[in-house]
């Protein structure tokens, strides 16, 4: 008896009966490869796969969001000091982040593609997402496997950076390269009192760079301001630091670079926020954002996870709690590699949206 | 003096020069969106990319050489029982595994597509790898949230995977339909002597549900072989537990089936290995290759990470040291998540390669 | 103007004010070392710590709370089957499963003091979990290293697992010890019709090794089930296979194990479950536990993330859902490695309060 | 015949013999509480228990090594420019580093303890870690949980951090105490011609709040240099940019911090670093100690993984490749969250040492 009413109380705890669903709910569904394989259907087939899969799927949907609001006639300027506040002529000033790794990669050049035209209106990265990019113009960047041994590699002179190599005369070049750069700058600071920050520097080596297959040379071109205010810690900041001893004095003032930063969030109508990775670039986009009260659009790609409580690896609904994200807000975070992701986000958004965003003539 | 010796010092460490590297090393390169959104094109681009896009594009190199030496004539049989040593007629015997969540996601259609072509030759999944593929000819599973609240989805009858929701409701469909069979089968037993186990009540119930949409139906009209030895650790094991109480005396043997399993890398003239997730399915099918020295081909899609030891996350290179990978194999790791990967993957390999897998009729 | 309005509503933005927290809320303050180093007190301080700190502390609560329970005098007993739905006299049924590297490491002995002291009540476990038991009896596993080459760990016959090192002798020694068991295994089932499952193997040889060093000679000697339905996926699975050429005939049945597996969870007054690692054995033990309509405490211990939908990543909440843990309980995860975390929770629980949990003439 | 071959082949591959493994390697053996609960005893076990609890053991060994060198007594000075090169005293400088939420967190009671004991040398921080510090000591943090809604909160001017709660009026708190200091740096600047960088406003901030609750107070009553060249991205950055509309014209520069920061590396006799987590900090230490051709000593604690090709989750051995670590170094890293570990690591090394380490007076 006893064990009668156990086995039927099982059942009942098993066997429990579900209130319906909303009849709009998205079915489940993947790609049916009897059709052939299409690769745009393929990726639409995303958002009904679940996981990442959706994740990306909900992505590609958000930067399209960016994309079309940004497109939107912007009726009456926001105004401000014109010389700093910079106000954003476009519906959605969309903010890009990225780590130094990605410019490594061959991510870079989807970044760069963006940056030629004109499809994102701010970019924040660390000193390395700078460097790698002047130095990918001087040599090349190999691939080669995570599991190679640092003191073997160390001792022919190859640096690694995951599963990418990058041989160091590459950064003897940049040191080639840079050092009459920063005798230049340290003069005009004296001559002209320029007063630098790490922004400007950033523009001048896109202006002094003059190579088309830079991003910096394009947002020099493109004049989108270019934020990484630890401009110093890399191969820049070596190169300064000994430059320091030859040539002493030059000042890369952050101050008026945060202003510079934060006004581009005050003084948009909207704002996306597209970060790849963590850290620094990720908190510097969101803390600019908190100045307008959250951003209206966000995609994060990561594989960072909140349990350690950073910054980096939050999800987008901590952000919110921070007035950094719109309460309304539908942000998205995708937790992969945004090696794989970005170039496939980019294809679905940007690229695919190319006849509308890039004038005629420089199609 | 000591200072300029010590400033010289470091641009000796900072500006070591570097030995040579091969001319074949692959330069990294991204895709270039100017060149219009080839998508085909841009997945090429991944192997020089780096990082994970790197690894994605080894591994379609990967399973495309499986697919090629799978189609390469077996002059010879190695011979052997024929009742359960099953020798493989095919050049390459490609082991596909995969955890219980990608049957619940969209990936689903993908691997329903390689057992309908017969593309595979073994299968190996978890429990719920096998009844959620029955499940859904039930009843749909929906898009949801991974932030729901557990309490409130328990209320009302609606269970979450991470961002798919299923009704309770189509377990009780489910139940409806299994316990008829598990009647046939208890009598099967007694009358015939049937000495049921875990791949053979799989075949079974891919007979029983006739429904081409079920990857088991076309494992059962394929003879692909599927082993889950833990088969009741899910649903099915509910309903035989309720079941027992009913119409006790089923038996499931789990000996039978390592023999047939292990019989399957034994006697295949080369093995690839092709798993998403990890766990048992990863485990079971790498240790049967343990008993031919090692699976001439690997390609791992997984989110685990090695640190804790676990054989979820362990490289590769960890299988080579128990023998269960060949010592010259190439095997592949990708570190994400499936539900982006394998439909990516399954696009640039046996969907691509369709033409030479599928023979005409059916195709 | 406009400039002064949108610096103002930034502002407002930022400076934003708070509502009142709950006077009883936790303050974050970490341990104070100029106290000196009083671990215990340390380890009390994690719980206000913050991230995995707390989780560590809260973790620890919930362990404490199933022990208290489990002590509790049981009035009356929910009856059944007294010979396979073994009604717990326990006022908390602790299940307690883990993953095969685990018995690898040194947690081995944590989890040995356990089972020694019958401390838990059920244990779920993979097929290495089983047999490295054994084999550690047989011979000793080394400190290795992450790095180590697999190619040169195969030619020197070294398995690696993680950073830990067993040579393959170890294996063969297994043989030696497992082949004559096997023999008398496969003789009682045809002379006395023993009806082998997988915990009736793992209770037989646990008698087998008489070795106070293995688990499974406490499971054994205290009669402490121990489940793992996919005994045959490892080398016990391998020895079955070489057997089942020489001696055939063996069957384990894993109905029987899950009829008692499942009623270990129906018939106990209250459940706690404690589970480090993911794969089949947090699934197996939480399935089982849905049949009560869900465990009263949990406590989990891993490092998978919930992003790729798999139930190893889960938190616990998606268990909730499914009606696996209660709406009502306070589950716990701990996101990190097991090898540091579980020797901290056992310090702080069980051996904490070995005292009430010893019977006095064992301590 | 040839099944026999085969099964004869198979049985080959899985008993392989073993070569004989070095007579002192350490063996795998987990803590015993048969012997009571001795937390030092068990920590020291944590060396041979394997996978993260080996690294945990490796960590101590490493900064007890670190200690020691640090008290060596060092003969005579390398010399240099006394007014930034700042050459050490101490046989092994010792560099820490930490992202900004383990100062959130209850680590930062951790953190204190080594800057009132002037147990490290420099330290290496976010903005977040700078002002988070000051916060504190304005108003408390909370306990909360990861999963409370992030619309919620904000509509309570309540912000998360992973699990911790600071209530918004905290940083109207900074706000208040922040703004006449940032008034009196403009002064300074204007009158005296102070040359702000962010180590100094740290170093004078620490002196204004006056309180031995801070770790930075410390810091500047030890005169441990503290460098966040990214001070701008947080509410310090916030109120500066509010400032700047009221008062503007200060300047921070980062120029010279990287100076004064690559010579703490250059100059040194020894060095170690201990980082806390990824991103700026991490990449910051390494890259000054390329300047000296590598750090000697290196334990990292984060939960980043090398597959993203990230540097925060680089394995050390990637910074040998680099010159950031020396090659015959044995570096760390402990893959788990800090606010776990990094007190367990202090109470076996510094706090242990605190005799040694602590001049008897302000014992």
């Amino acid at each position: 008896m006893a064990e009668q009413h156990a086995i039927l109380a099982a059942k009942d705890a098993v066997l429990v009966h579900s209130t319906a669903l909303p009849d709009d709910m998205l079915r489940i569904k993947g790609y049916d490869f009897n059709q052939g394989v299409d690769h745009r259907a393929l990726l639409q087939s995303f958002l009904t796969t679940g996981f990442q899969a959706s994740s990306v799927g909900q992505a590609i949907q958000e930067i399209n969001t960016m994309i079309e609001k940004r497109l939107e006639p912007v009726e009456e300027q926001k105004g401000g000091d014109p010389s700093d506040s910079s106000p954003s002529h476009s519906g959605c000033t969309i903010f890009l982040g990225y780590t130094s790794n990605l410019i490594s990669s061959g991510v870079r050049e989807s970044i760069r593609y963006l940056a030629q035209h004109k499809m994102v209106d701010v970019i924040v990265t660390t000193a390395g997402g700078i460097e790698e990019d002047f130095i990918k113009c001087l040599a090349p960047t190999y691939l080669g496997e995570f599991s190679l041994s640092g003191k073997e590699l160390r001792q022919r002179g190859i640096n690694r950076t995951g599963n990418l190599l990058v041989p160091n005369d590459n950064y003897c070049k940049f040191e080639d390269w840079l050092m009459p750069i920063l005798d230049k700058m340290v003069q005009e600071q004296k001559d002209e009192g320029t007063h630098w920050t790490p922004s400007k520097m950033i523009h001048r080596l896109g202006k002094e760079i003059n190579n088309p297959e830079s991003v910096y040379y394009w947002a020099y071109k493109n004049d989108i301001p270019v934020f990484s205010p630890a401009l110093t810690d890399g191969s820049i900041g070596d190169m300064i630091y000994f430059h320091s001893y030859k040539n002493p004095g030059l000042i890369l003032d952050i101050v008026e670079d945060i202003r510079r930063m934060d006004n581009k969030a005050v003084f948009a109508k909207r704002t996306g926020m597209i970060i790849l990775g963590g850290g620094l670039v990720k908190h510097h986009i969101a803390n600019a954002n908190l100045m307008r009260n959250g951003a209206d659009y966000a995609v994060f790609v990561n594989t960072g996870q909140e349990f350690d409580g950073s910054d980096s690896g939050a999800r987008p609904d901590e952000a919110v709690s921070w007035g950094k994200i719109r309460m309304d807000a539908k942000p998205v975070k995708v937790y992969a590699d945004a090696s794989i992701i970005f170039p496939l986000l980019v294809a679905e958004t940007f690229a695919f949206h190319a006849d509308k965003l890039i004038p005629e003539k420089t199609q």
